[in-house]
């Protein structure tokens, strides 16, 4: 019988799953100390989520037992030091599909908030301001939507970007061509921005797009849209804090350079203060993106079902260390 | 040489556009004391939006001149009498077309503000709270959306609802069932409100109409979404003021029966003093469905192709009193 442990909690509905396969499931946490002296090595397998830190020590400290899978019930794995594992011939998954439409629709729901005063106008409103004549807004149909990064979650939104009547542009130097699809694939930032009314952030956070999005690139876009309209420029990001440069994104709201500028990630989190949030034009949430009832079922499910193909001998299709079939 | 009257303003872009065709133009507004004393004779069409009233008077008073046009650059005509203006043999057109668009683009951000706490999370952040862990929202995908009225509005809406992966669902019973399309008909707003999580209101106001969503038909939703999912209900219209019954969605809003509410418009405009602008998941907008650069521009350009084929002796396509033509 299968014995799994669920270290930082996952959806009701996965839990069931696993159990209606004949696993015994124990919901439970380890101090570090505890995963330090092998508390995993009876365990076929591990769901954690980001709290649960998986380093050298404890990797190896839970070697040698029964515990063959490690599964990360997300996307990011910096907390599982994947080449350790591998060299103690245990699997790392994870489960990195099951967010990309809630993260998808929020990234519309922030165009949409920007470029139609959503947020300004339910604010004024409750201040019993009836600001009709002040929030002309402009449509997104027509207009050009620039992409940096064009993975999952870009092109899913090039998808809704194309039903309301967008044109899609793109850059990301690491996808094949073929995987551009419809969209336009830009070679520079430059000629993306050039071309772009409407921006959104689709990277990962390094040392090469830290900092990547700032006033150089935001003075080229071009105010009118791709139908002609005076729309302005609006930006938006739901990838990851530092991306944007916070303090030109602020100068530029108040130039008029940008004319709205949604962002669910921030530089520092929590946010407590941020200038950003004194401007009339700027929409924020704290970090939401992924924060919906089915993306956590759905990661939940996903995590058991890679995690089941590796207990019946199956190659997950998550599988990250493919080393390990060599 | 033609001349048109431009009474209540018009886009830039259309005014240029009648000049280039060599039309006079008059951007020139009139008492009622001076429409009633023919002041619109003089002209081949007048162009006016909802302030000017083109009553029985008014129209007798400049029938027999050269006015063969009442255009109104927009959608209501509650403000012109047209069988008056037929019996004058002056036709009245109007530009129903030209704010779909938009329209349909704010529903989308009402529903996605609405379900993923976009304005709420917006203010609490205003106010240095990061309530991330209280704003778990949910997905458009997988859910019904319920349309009340399946005009051209609606139908915008249910191709944007499609994309997001929603299953359309409609109550319209004036319309042919060849335009419901891959949209789910249904014979009774009982039978709408059971199957949807997501409502949508675009019909008209009349006496039928006003109040019709109240109480009685929200406890019917069923607040588990059509994949299952535990997303609440959900509420939005664009469409009239006094069509959705306010105390009772007050009441369902703190109830839970509805998760979250989106309107731009109001029993009472513009809107003052309004309990619901005291739910946090309520959201507000001032009337502004229609207020779009792009929409304005097309209002005028529409207005201005229906008036140039009535001054060159072809059918306008937006004719209303198509009695002239017997």
């Amino acid at each position: 019988m299968h014995r799994i442990a669920v270290t930082d909690g996952l959806a009701e509905e996965a839990i069931s799953h696993m159990k209606s396969k004949g696993y015994v499931v124990d919901e439970i946490s380890f101090s570090k100390e505890q995963l330090n002296n092998g508390a995993l090595s009876n365990y076929d397998a591990v769901i954690i989520r980001s709290a649960t830190k998986l380093d050298k020590l404890a990797i190896e400290s839970n070697s040698g037992g029964k515990l063959k899978v490690i599964c990360r019930a997300g996307v990011g794995v910096d907390n599982i030091d994947i080449n350790v594992a591998t060299s103690n011939n245990i699997m790392v998954l994870n489960a990195p599909t099951s967010t990309t439409k809630s993260v998808a629709e929020l990234t519309i729901g922030h165009l949409l908030s920007c470029t139609r005063f959503i947020s300004k106008g339910d604010r004024l409103m409750r201040k019993g301001i009836w600001a009709k004549k002040d929030l002309r807004g402009s449509e997104l149909s027509g207009k050009n939507l620039g992409l940096i990064g064009f993975g999952r979650i870009a092109r899913n939104v090039s998808m809704l970007g194309n039903a309301f009547g967008m044109s899609i542009h793109a850059y990301d130097p690491y996808l094949p061509d073929e995987l551009f699809g419809n969209a336009t694939k830009h070679e520079s930032l430059e000629s993306l921005f050039s071309n772009c009314t409407h921006i959104s952030v689709h990277c990962n956070l390094t040392s090469q797009t830290r900092n990547l999005i700032g006033k150089k690139l935001i003075d080229l876009m071009p105010l009118k849209g791709a139908d002609g309209s005076n729309c302005g420029n609006y930006l938006v990001s739901l990838s990851r804090g530092g991306i944007v440069n916070e303090s030109e994104i602020y100068q530029c709201l108040n130039s008029g350079k940008l004319k709205g500028v949604g962002l669910d990630v921030f530089e520092t989190e929590p946010v407590i203060k941020n200038d950003l949030l004194n401007c009339d034009n700027f929409v924020a949430t704290p970090h939401i993106a992924a924060s919906t009832v089915e993306a956590q079922i759905r990661v939940g499910m996903e995590s058991v079902s890679q995690i089941i193909m590796a207990l019946d001998g199956e190659i997950p299709t998550n599988l990250l260390n493919k080393d390990l079939l060599n």
